[in-house]
Order: structure tokens, then C-alpha cells, then sequence
């Protein structure tokens, strides 16, 4: 089995959770800009899911490109990651109608970070698979961000229960720690004959 | 006409039945813990169905795999297997609403049973169309897990009227028989030359 | 341009028309059999647009694999097409919540009337763009089914006016005609060297 | 990294998005033929939002068939293109409620806008990722046509708060201007041995 169908797969059901997250933007009830106001937060908040979405699948893509051979556990975490991104929606839509609420900003933030084990899992098992001298391994290497985003998720649940906004800088700005595509992987693999 | 387009088709209905599913997972009313509440049953259907799906998935990937070439009959085998699985989220958000209920759960059951036989009456097709000596048959052999599934859903459907938590206990069962993907099929294409 | 594209993004928009459809089968409201009678007419009627859009997949499937390039009308006359049958899930919701009345049926029966004018200007630009000698002019033939189908929609929905039921009775009766795949044109396809 | 995946993506999330505008159209609350009257808005609405979709496809075909290399830019590039598609859906239900007001006539035209200035954002991507003597920007020329179109939206904003209804036919005439799929390209690309 090669990883071409795990892809397809993979961005069909990214294209959807990008997708179904824009039907929580409800169309306004009034004609006048007034109507648009209750808009603005899960607006931003779809923004900001969409970024987290596009630079999962930019990375996932990344990943999958790396792995040689698809196993039954790749395809299991593969899963386990779809799964946590599927979450997306309905937690954005939370937030965004209790912006600066705790417990939204908290169950925000819980997702993203088991979307980043999954995601992480996902990378130790294509490397568990590939064996001793995995490219993918020497690809990745001391995976600073890998290891710093867990952590700061942790830390803006718990700040979310204290000022909720603080949180949101936070994951904002693990996003942007992101938005640069791995370049690492690509790097390994362009240097492979 | 080659398995390609087929499995592609397949592909985009799987990835939208996965993800309808969490439409079913409403944005919660209120802004705290106590919100999340009725929102565990319909997280742990969908948990369940994404598993089921998933595994759908997994082992018609197999099954495709094993298909050398496409025929009408095939087709609509498996439009009838994609049919059975579009009616999980349907029967999904009725076990989340009503956990414990007969009827919803004994519909559950029943819709699972249908699949699993739509699921092998699409193993028939391939089988019957690769005509005599068929590579499938030879890695479906004896099929264990293909006769005792039916049997058991069907026996889950009747104990949905007397005890649903039993009946809901075996259909998780059956789920983890079938979460070890069909490794039989992989092997028997592996040692053809 | 190749056809790969044209059927990939075709193949989307059917299979997400398709499971869109199932969104009208909303979870009952009760939990006992009877809160399951009021779904039977839309369920009927999505196992009918099911069995319609899986026909226009199986059929669209071998009209693209006649086509030998993609131009600009081929384009458009698809998208209409697709337009035509992303129709479909509004139709049929709203003949399943009002079986047997005259204009839901008499709409359905048109929409069903329109998706088939496409299907064959669709054919007919295939044909025009493979100019004199076209593979596919050959395999149609005299395309009786073609030729008879738009008719009897045409009658069908007159009928809606007087006997919804036999109207009904009609557009099943054209499903069943296109039921088996158009093996004309893959017959054609296969005597060409 | 090659130009498939991004395209298979991007040809997914247009997919949903040209659908999902479908559930705008709500199954009608009567069964007779006045009960479609309230209808037709949010129809005309669908369909003028389907050919822009339906062009924006077609021309995102050609862009991406010219991109010689995925870069990193490119691919956040063509995600803010998705993501100000993915706005029509919502803009397209508010116009089709409220037509002929101003506010949502001009939410309109400035989605169009951004849509368009992020196409153009994207071909300059590419432009700039093929370096100096790039095949694409050849190909492209003058582009009056891209010039011309982000100055009629500017111009259509405006109107809609004087005569929606003149806003409204502008944008109908640059849909008209695009309704040409690119051609320059394709030639170019053509004449290229």
C-alpha cells in the first residue's frame, strides 16, 4: 500500500473540517452593518481555526511525503489525527460565541493540544515504521518546535481559567511558530539521491 | 475502467460521512462545564461511528486493492455498501439523543448488520467477477470474522429490546475484532509475483 | 488539459450532492418505532435520489473516459450538469415531506427532466469536440434510452397534475431503464486497438 | 512537492464550498407553487454564486497548470484564495434574503473583490516563484482583464449603497468578462516545446 490514498483520504477530510467550519457563520438576521457585529468573533475565530487547519495540512503534507510505506499503525494515527481536527468546529463555534469565556478558551485549547500529540504520535510511528536510520528521523531531528508547542498548550489551558485572553495570545502565537512550512523534511529529502 | 476512479468516489463519500457526523455535535448553550454535559453521549456515538467508519475504510481499501477490474456489478455493490454507510450519522445522533433507548439502539444494530452484509456481498462481486481461482478468495479464505460479525449484530439487535447496554457492549466488540486491519489480503497480493 | 482534473472535481461535487442528500433525514424526535414513521417518505425518497445520482456517476464515469480532451464548452457543459443535480438533495426533501402532492412531484420530476437535458448536451459537446469521426458518436448510436428518457419525463410531469402516484411510478420506471451501465461505450472503447 | 496535491485539495474544498451554498436553499414550508415564490432570490443568488465558483475553478486550473513548483508561498497563497471563497456561501444566503438592500449587496461585491485580489495575489506567487523569464508571467501579458475586474468591484461597492440593483448588474457583467476561461495560458503553455 503506498501513501497516495492515504492522502486523498486525508485532504478530503481536511477540506471538509475547513469547510464545515464556515457553516457556523450563520447568515445575519438584520440588512444593516448592525447585524454584522455578532459576526465579528466567530469570524475571527474561524480565521484563526482555518490558519490552524491550512498549517496542519501544509505539515501533514510535509509528513505523509516522508513516509515510505503506509501500516496498519500509520493508518490508525493518521486516523487519531483526523479525528482531533474534526473537533475543530464545534470548538470554534463555541468560542466564538463566548469569546473570553474560560471554559471555551480552555476545551479550545485542549483540542489543539491533542491535535499536537496526534499529530506528533503520528510522526513517531511513520519514524517506528521506517526502522533504525529513518530519514524521517534525521529530517525532524531535536524537533524544538515539536516539543515547545505541548507545552505552552498546557500552559494556556491553565491560564485560561485565569485570563482567558492571555490563552488566546498564546495559541496565536504557536500558530505563527508553525506558519513556516517544515522545511526540514523537504531539506532531508532534496539532499537523498 | 480501472479501481482508481472507484476508489477515489468512495474516498470523497467516506470523508463526508465522517465528517457529517460531527454536525451532530451541537455548539453547547451555555459557557461553563456543566454546558459540556449533554454533549458526552452524542461525543462518545460519534467516537464510536468514527471508529466504525474508520475501519469501513480501511478494509474497503483492502478489498479495492484486491479487485483487479471493475465491473457494473461491482459498482453497484459498492454504492449499496456506501448507502448503508451514509445512514451512520442519521442513527448516530439518534443513540447520542437517546442512549439506553431500544429502538434507537436496536436501528443502530441494525444498520451495522446491513453494512456488514452490504461490506460482504461486495466481497462476493469482486470474488464472483475474478471468476475461478480468484486471488480474493484465496485471501479471504475460510472468513471467520466475515460470518461471526452478522451473527453477532444480529444477535445485538435482539438484546436491544431486553438489555441495550449489552447490546451496545457487543457492538463495540465486534468494532474491536475488526480494528486489526484485514492483514490476510496484503498478504496472499505480497507473495504473488 | 486531461480529464483527470474534470473528474476528480466531478467526482466531489457528486459524492458530497449525494451524502447532502442524507442531512434531510433529520434524528427522530422520540425514541420508540413510532418516531420513526414520519421518516419513511424521506427516506424513500433518498434511497430514489440516491439511486439517480449513482446512475448519473456510473454513466458520467464512462461518458468523461470517451472524452479525449478537455476544452472550455466540455467544461461548462459539466458544470451545468453538476448544477442540475446539486438540485437534487432540495427536491427531495421537499417531496418527502409532501409525498403525493402535485407540485413537489411535478418539480422533481423537472429537475430530473433538466440533469438529463444536460447529460446530453454534455454528450452532444463530447461528441462535437472529437469532431467528424468521434469514438463517442459511434458508441451512443441511435440512443434510444436518451432519446425516450427526456420524454417520459416530460409526460411524468404532467401526471404530477393529476396522479402524483403514477408520476412517482414513472421516474422510477426511467431509473430502472438506466439502472445497467451504458456498455455501449465501454464495448466501442474496448474494440479500439 | 508538485502541483497535484494542491490541486486535489483545493479541488475538495471548491467542491464543498460550490455545494454547501446549496444548503441556502431551504426545502419550501408549503406544497404549492407559492410556497417556491421566496425561493427564487436565494435561487438566483445560488446560481450567480455557482458560475463565479465554477469560473474561479476554471481559472485556478489554468493558474496551477502553469505553477512549474509548489513553494511554501504559493501554498498560503492559494489558502487565503480558498478562504475568501469560502466566504461566499455565507454572503450569498445574506443577499439572497435581503436583496436589493444595500449593506449585503456591498458584503458581496467586497468578497468578490478580496477573491479577486487574492487570485491575482496568487498568479504573482507564482510569477515571482518561477523567477525572471517565467513561463506564467508571459503567458499572462497586460492581464486587462485582472486590472479591470478589482476596479468594477471597488466601483460596485459603492454603488450598492446608492442602487443595488447597479451594483448588482456590474458584477453580473465581470462574471460575463471571466466566463472565457483563460486562454492565454494554455496557448502559451501549448506553444512551449
Amino acid at each position: 500500500m503506498n501513501t497516495t490514498r492515504l492522502e486523498a483520504f486525508s485532504d478530503g477530510v481536511i477540506a471538509i473540517i475547513i469547510t464545515i467550519m464556515v457553516l457556523e457563520l450563520k447568515v445575519p438576521r438584520g440588512a444593516d452593518l448592525a447585524a454584522l457585529k455578532p459576526l465579528i468573533p466567530p469570524f475571527l475565530g474561524y480565521v484563526l481555526s482555518f490558519l490552524y487547519v491550512g498549517i496542519y495540512w501544509n505539515n501533514h503534507h510535509h509528513l505523509l511525503h516522508a513516509a515510505t510505506k503506509v501500516t496498519g499503525a500509520i493508518l490508525w494515527a493518521n486516523l487519531n489525527l483526523l479525528f482531533w481536527l474534526s473537533m475543530f468546529p464545534v470548538v470554534t463555534g463555541w468560542v466564538g460565541e463566548h469569546h473570553g469565556a474560560s471554559v471555551p478558551t480552555a476545551l479550545y485549547v485542549v483540542v489543539l493540544l491533542l491535535a499536537a500529540l496526534a499529530y506528533w504520535a503520528l510522526q513517531r510511528t511513520i519514524i517506528a515504521a521506517q526502522g533504525p536510520g529513518s530519514l524521517l528521523r534525521r529530517a525532524v531531528g531535536v524537533d524544538i518546535k515539536g516539543r515547545i508547542s505541548p507545552a505552552l498548550y498546557a500552559l494556556g489551558v491553565l491560564l485560561a481559567f485565569r485570563t482567558p485572553a492571555l490563552s488566546q495570545g498564546l495559541y496565536l502565537l504557536v500558530a505563527l511558530l508553525w506558519l513556516v512550512p517544515d522545511r526540514r523534511i523537504e531539506q532531508v529529502l532534496a539532499d537523498e539521491p
